[in-house]
């Protein structure tokens, strides 16, 4: 980690849009000696509406100041605004967890651009509920553990798949072909990331690819959301499409579309650990 | 009209997939004189699957030839593959009505393309159930007129735009904002192309901007069909989408949206009348 | 113009980076009981580099505070940081010429754009080296003038082009196929927008398409850019490409690339009206 | 190898545009028992122009009457249009070479859709200046051997490559930073296909991304072509480009080009080994 990495911090706000915000956030940064280095914000149009921000900014010695910056702004600016707010070190590796079945677009392209240096945290583990990828994730020196799910473990696989996966920031489904209960993704909300292999809200469930064949549309599509308990109902955070024609089979859709999928997959993932995203209830803020 | 456009044909073709029908179409225009300048051909790919075919030629004193072309393809090869066929001769411009409401940008895109020569066809009237546009239709010199609906008056009405667009080859709703009967449809089937402003199957029925803003879509779309009986449910001729973020109220979804219907409608009539549809069933054919 | 249009205004700022900026104008604008709407800000990595923001605030009585801003702004903010800067006041609509030869796509879209409220501006004047667009023009209650260029009478009527346009904001080359002196140019410094029918810096000069004909490109595109001295070589504002085949022509090429172009040159006057373009030497920043 | 991919057959047809083509060749396929299942034609427009035909059809038994298409093909058919052709049996699966240097992400590309089997070739060896690459290669079970290329050595290094490649149907240069001399490339005619990672004929030459950044353009891409004497001006075959901003540097340019790099090229080499592409003299038809 270089010195400006570890000297980097975070701060993404969630509060009601008033005047001043900017300036006492940046007041604040200012006086702790902290250079802004990006700042995004922006402000639902309602009476009383919700104002978001996300800042950046680099400060000296920033791993010894850690409490400090958390507890002043605490009490000198979130207070006073109400704020929900999240304050993130770019030296804190993010740890994330990925989940899978047996194809493999998705997964390969999170863990190529992992080891290239391109998804900026530190992938722990993969679990699938088949073999089948074994070898694809420990050629990448990655633990692979196989969680087998059937109607009747469910409860257990679960539970044995959250001791894993303990401790992650993230958790990522690469097509992983198994419905997560209510109970397992109350544990990690608005920390599951799902890839969706259609344009979201169009053909939801299973076999999209199929759908869209049969409904003869021009163009494909996949949605990277977070998983809430509503079956690819979470809020978007990426969406792509591509074009297609009527020459297409339900393969070939399969095939385009999976291109489409790891892109979009791969967005979303990097900017959820690049501290993008902030959720505003149904939908996401992306800066 | 100059003589290479009096002079060029086009073949349309659905049948069931055989061997030999490239041959028997193309032989027989061989034997006939002409010169094939474009051929496209698709079969689904089931057993006893269906083959479309689109053959754009030229042939020397076409104008003469019309009857014995049309007599002897039948008697010759449509029969023999029991084909259903279609032939149209590039020097007989379509003609096209156009209906509207109160919104403009479909209709101007029309309009202008028309005027620069880009639509070949001729557009005959417009026909809105509002005032608002008769200037920005007249000012290109084509007839307008009002047809008032009401929950009251919708056959009357349906009649009145019957009988004014009786003899047109397409009708075009540059934004039509009424629902137009099973038995109004069922006169023009196929024949009438609707813009529907999102990219369906998301989003059908009223306001789909405000649907795609609730749902925090991050990119929006529109849809140019063949209009059926089933509401939003025809045949899909163009679907193209443009790419938004959380920053995009209603209002900015509508204005951006607006820029992709009329491309889309566009497109879609413009291939409407250079013949390289063919419906098949609940999906089109787009060569 | 309603009162929040009124009461907006932006401030551009150019300066050396270093910390406290945001705070400085944030603070400023606080205390003078303004509420920022939007912000956005970019610096350029190398040591020393260049600091860019747009501020965008609502203030209650604007039009009558305008001085005072301008001067405490000046002493209390920008002295302190060596800024260039330029407030400008949403409800002060920018006066807008243009420029234009025979073709009229371009022309159009900027005129239906306009008449539709999407291009906050006023148009003052259209000017023409021939007579082909003056219905065009008219039709939308623009004044239009014929400024006839030839070899001989360059300097004349260029001259006469000044007396028509002094005192507008921004000069628009709606595909005007002149060249402008480098005197002339000098008198509108990133002040005029013209649209270039490539994706430069490919295919500078003349005839484009048939240059990308003859390259055999997948893709065809245009270019808005601010005019200076060197052609096609200013400020690069937006740039946007269509995919096209081998079976394009020079006027398919074109035809399609005039879709590309009206797009292009849209957007980037909008941006220009929004203040949201900066200058950074050769390039620009939009935020 | 199932058996319709076994009984799949393509003809490439190029010959002067005159009528009859279309007939000619399916007549001799009808007759030979074979059915077309793709045909895709193109003529040039200008008087004499020239004409491009690819068929695919399905033969029974086509293992065991390969060399009587190919006699009877040239004697019935080819010899009267004075054609240039080429039968291609999609059951012989070509084979391909790559050259690559140090940088990974095309030659990944390629491997992974190897893998998954979505491109129909066999990758022979992987030839490279660097050692870096080895283990990428190796663990997908490919051969993998250093060529170094010294100012010294440059006419014994390609004579190594060409021992090591001969016998290959394609080259594929996946970011091969080694120029090519003519007299290699004399050897290997429309048959090495390299990735250049701007959109040319914008950027020829070193460092196009670099370029790109201080021209500021808005769209950055990549160009795929084959490869002849004269550096990055060989015939293109598939181009792309990606939105970027003021705030990309050349890094981040690097990062989201080399994501276009990959696609472009494994397009490209696809389109090449399903026999899409027609060089028609510096320019492609690709079908």
């Amino acid at each position: 980690m270089n010195t400006s990495t570890a000297n980097t911090a975070r701060l993404l706000i969630t509060c009601e849009d008033k005047p001043g915000i900017v300036q006492a956030v940046s007041s604040f940064l200012y006086h702790h000696g902290a250079n802004i280095t990006a700042l995004d914000q922006y402000a639902t149009e309602a009476q009383g509406g919700q104002y978001f921000m996300r800042v950046e900014f680099e400060l000296e010695h920033l791993q010894n100041r850690k409490d400090t910056l958390l507890q002043t702004f605490e009490s000198n600016v979130a207070t006073r605004y109400q704020m929900q707010w999240h304050l993130t070190f770019v030296g804190d590796l993010k740890k994330v967890g990925i989940l899978v079945s047996k194809v493999d677009h998705a997964l390969y392209e999170l863990l190529w651009r992992y080891a290239r240096g391109l998804l900026p945290c530190e992938i722990t583990h993969v679990v699938s509920n088949h073999e089948t990828l074994r070898s694809a994730v420990e050629q990448f020196g990655l633990p692979f553990t196989v969680v087998k799910v059937t109607k009747d473990n469910k409860e257990e696989a679960e539970a044995e798949i959250q001791r894993i996966m303990d401790g992650n920031d993230l958790l990522v489904l690469a097509r992983y072909m198994q419905i997560l209960s209510e109970d397992f993704v109350s544990k990690w909300p608005m920390k599951v990331i799902n890839i969706h292999h259609s344009f979201l809200p169009a053909f939801v469930g299973a076999n999209p690819y199929k759908q869209a064949y049969e409904k003869g549309v021009k163009l494909i599509g996949a949605t990277a959301h977070y998983v809430t308990a509503d079956l690819d109902q979470g809020p978007i955070i990426e969406q792509d499409v591509e074009r297609v024609g009527h020459e297409y089979n339900v393969d070939q859709l399969r095939e385009l579309g999976q291109d489409v999928e790891r892109n979009v997959l791969a967005r979303a993932v990097r900017w959820h650990l690049e501290d993008r995203i902030i959720v505003d209830g149904t939908k996401t803020v992306v800066f």
